[in-house]
């Protein structure tokens, strides 16, 4: 099995200042891994997943593909961002019976009526099954959402089968959606109450869309909690030092990928980082860019405009797709590889950014795998969280959400 | 026909420095409509467009939709960009004949072996032509994709056949897409030389692709040409002089969108702005937000983090397609519409922002129209080019767009 790597492409006065922080950074580490924090369940998740449980979810996912071939997932936030990234990162063939699974569909992350009415149109033939996942049940767009779907489902399969087709991901103890699954009999799983929405990927919360698109979801708690724990534990610390010391002088990370399978994992890490590390006026903006795309389009802004970002490189180094062009037509690409010239992108970029004095890090990603999306995604959680415990912020609260939603509320009162 | 409306919530103070800025502005304007300024055809090209070419471009639209029922537009930054954006914007409520036209797949915009792998699994049972813009034919990125996918061509039907569904737009003499067309006998388009590609949505780069899906093109170059053009010039003029007063105190930009249907016009917008201020250490990095997505998201930073950012809004007012929720399980939202609720969003994020005494300029779109689309086109690139001339930059050149290209070509030289 090929290990994810990180190489730091930065001047050695960074470094320096990056070492200094070794000490701290392993007293943070020792504060997440023995407990005493809130919020940290997701620390050694993972390794102690109640077996019970897994193959409750295994065999949930196994059903759901019996019945639809079209699954909609709504959520928000950190309940879609990870499950949505996982989809798009993972080869099919890493699946388990390529071509029998559901195909997801998300939902109830905005309130464009356009989008659920494009969506509603495009599943109204098919047969279908809902995930619904929420803390509290009370969120806005998702609720919206859900009615919206849930009306199709009864619609479709009158009341008693649609509550068949309904999963639900919630609270142990409380809330609406918990009172309504009780209520209505949904086959339901727990949110756990010590693991925040963007550190949830590798609960229920992921898992369980995950596994119905027909991943293994066993190899991604491997990737997670396998033989290289300890190996994922030091990049993480020293990713976090890196990027605490960056933090101290550029205002944005852009998070650039080479390959749009990585798309979705760096919305999920900017969900990841901007809530974790963006509070008391701290903290880098979170941006994706794709690479080569937006070097024609930010590439101007990133060589020659204001130098206020550092760069983090996601790369992945053997897909399992390939091409190798070969067309008598065009000599000065024929014979070469899609794999070999995005390796130029990212050597080039690299070549180029280093001499506008950008300072890089490189995430060497080994393949489109669950297993490798498993430890990718333990990496960035631990990094950010030691990151925010060495910048001095709770890297698990996120207080400033509520604030659009006051106002919204308060603007729907008075326009009802 | 509603009109595009700009609005600005932000201090008096910075709206009274906008203000100063106008006579420069109006000197800046002036350079632009009365020539002297290379690469400006766009600033009237839409109101001047040669019939004859136009006639072509719908006469040959209309041919690839007979022949094929997907169309792969093969380009890169300004070479697809715009393409993306009117067609995800525009409604096909909104197009011709609906359901006749073919599906439009971008290719060329990055060297992902994936990406262009899965396409070809999706594309190769599909009745096929190909639309492939450069201005060189040498750019590596569109260059491999066009090996691939007339490869493909020629594999399904033949050469000749294969020449007779590839469609070029390229420059009027030099290049080697140029040389290609003429020698096989492709239909070929021009890229006007005094256009450079993120200024070139409305000429032949963009409106080719935009008919060949169904649009109607006339009402986009009427939004762009029409009746309100002078009222549209004014809108522009204040908006580059409040986005010229911010660039001094802001280093970020974020285009927010309430709609995914907005998404791929931000991504124009990205490159537009990009490209033209951000040079010699100056701009605003352009960055696209999705709400209500990334309120769960970034929404945490943008209200409690660093401060470095203004933020444009791009909201439809009237959304062609709207949902009004009604399930009696859900009393909460029951008997209200989506657009209603998005109208919410754009209000309750306004407010809270406004707290947080971030600056704020409206962009209130009628509605997904084609001439709505001609509109926003038109005010943005306007606007762009008045901010950089404020600014003190060239807004039509991109040096800095060479050095990865000069990094990439280096190592694929050596590993060669």
């Amino acid at each position: 099995m090929e290990k994810l790597r990180i190489e730091y492409e930065t001047d050695s006065a960074l470094m320096a200042r990056a070492k200094a922080l070794s000490g701290a950074a392993d007293d943070a580490a020792a504060r997440l891994y023995e407990g005493g924090l809130d919020f940290t369940g997701w620390v050694n998740y993972a390794a102690r997943f109640p077996e019970a449980e897994l193959s409750r979810i295994e065999k949930t996912a196994a059903e759901i593909a019996g019945k639809c071939d079209a699954l909609v997932v709504i959520g928000i936030g950190g309940s879609y961002l990870g499950a949505r990234a996982a989809l798009s990162f993972i080869d099919r063939e890493d699946s388990k019976s390529p071509g029998v699974w559901p195909e997801a569909f998300f939902a109830g992350f905005n309130l464009s009526g356009t989008y659920h009415q494009r969506l509603l149109r495009e599943l109204r033939n098919r047969e279908l099954c809902v995930i619904v996942i929420s803390k509290s049940g009370g969120t806005l767009e998702p609720s919206a959402a859900f009615a919206v779907f849930k009306g199709l489902l009864i619609e479709k399969y009158g009341r008693e089968e649609a509550c068949r087709r309904i999963y639900a991901v919630t609270d142990a103890k409380s809330g609406k959606l918990k009172a309504e699954a009780d209520q209505n009999g949904y086959e339901s799983f727990v949110l756990p109450s010590d693991i925040g929405g963007r550190y949830s990927v590798l609960s229920p919360v992921g898992l369980l869309p995950i596994a119905a698109a027909g991943i293994d979801i066993r190899q991604m708690l491997a990737g997670a909690a396998g033989a290289e724990a300890p190996e994922l534990r030091a990049f993480a610390k020293e990713f976090a030092c890196v990027r605490a010391a960056l933090e101290q002088e550029k205002v944005v990370e852009t998070f650039a990928y080479f390959d749009p399978s990585v798309e979705d994992f760096a919305g999920w890490a900017q969900q990841l980082f901007g809530e974790s590390e963006g509070k008391d006026g701290r903290g880098a903006l979170p941006v994706a860019v794709s690479f080569s795309r937006d070097l024609h389009s930010l590439g101007q802004f990133f060589q020659d405009g204001r130098q206020i970002f550092y760069e983090t490189m996601l790369f992945v180094e053997n897909p399992t797709l390939d091409i190798t062009i070969q067309n008598e037509d065009a000599a000065d690409v024929s014979g070469r590889s899609y794999s070999e010239f995005n390796r130029a992108v990212l050597e080039g970029v690299t070549r180029a950014h280093r001499a506008a004095q950008i300072p890089i890090i490189r995430v060497l990603i080994p393949q489109n795998s669950a297993y490798a999306f498993g430890q990718l995604v333990y990496v960035f959680e631990l990094c950010c969280a030691v990151t925010g415990l060495l910048m001095g912020v709770n890297p698990f609260d996120q207080p400033g959400v509520e604030a659009y939603k006051k106002g919204m509320l308060e603007y729907l009162a008075a326009a009802k």
